[in-house]
């Protein structure tokens, strides 16, 4: 049903919220609003830590061992959240970029997760080891895994 | 200087990231930006799996131990954060709830942030044993050790 609404909605251009909001469900709203508001909070996390070690990497900022290591710590510690349970079946919103075709399949969305994962534990291995370079290419292969499920998967 | 042009943009009640961006560093906007949105996205994260816990001892949703000790995990895994990152001086925006008075007295705020990181810990802690009743307590104080901080620096 909540697929059908949501269908409903962006043929008439309309918000699926609020085609939700005033249906017999409402509370379903509510839920997938604060779905979005911590899947989206997971991925500002990854962002974040991304971005202060990428501009580690391209000279932006000073390059830091520690400080690299600790954001990669991070990442590799929020890569492992329970972030599918911010994507419950047909959770698509106006406040998201999440497609529909992460719901036609799942699996395959759930395992390019894994994959960012053990990226992201990876980095943080080759943080620790302190290797400039080893860092470097675990950085890159982790921005991989992070752009091989937006491509398919993020408007 | 930032907090200068952030108070002339409240007196004016102009938005001080306007302002930001309209001077001679416009990275900087960009870069309070993302530290709002950094803070906000562990802030969402909190919130999310504090809710999840509240609901089931509210009983809105079933209580089950193994659920709730896996939000209690995250929860304290997400305390352990280096969320003071996400708040450098003077990064007041119009998209955050952040008060001045955060930077007035940064040690008390990141003394709020400790006492909840403990909490959440001992909540993490109590969820491992099981018991409904110490988990309740223990969730409890983590509510109050957010509300202590909320109190006095949220806008």
């Amino acid at each position: 049903m909540k697929s059908k609404h949501s269908l409903i909605a962006r043929t008439l251009g309309l918000s699926a919220t609020f085609l939700l909001l005033h249906n017999s469900v409402p509370v379903v709203a509510g839920e997938v609003e604060k779905a979005v508001e911590y899947r989206q909070g997971v991925m500002n996390v990854f962002s974040w830590n991304m971005k202060a070690m990428g501009d580690m990497m391209k000279g932006k900022t000073e390059f830091d061992k520690a400080r690299f290591a600790a954001h990669a710590e991070e990442l590799s510690n929020a890569s492992k959240f329970k972030l599918m349970n911010g994507f419950p079946e047909d959770s698509e919103s106006d406040e998201s970029d999440a497609l529909a075709e992460i719901w036609m399949d799942f699996e395959d969305f759930e395992s390019k997760f894994q994959d960012f994962g053990s990226a992201a534990q990876a980095l943080d291995k080759a943080a620790q080891g302190g290797d400039k370079g080893s860092m470097g290419a675990a950085l890159k292969e982790t921005g991989k895994s992070c752009k091989a499920c937006h491509k398919k998967y993020k408007n």
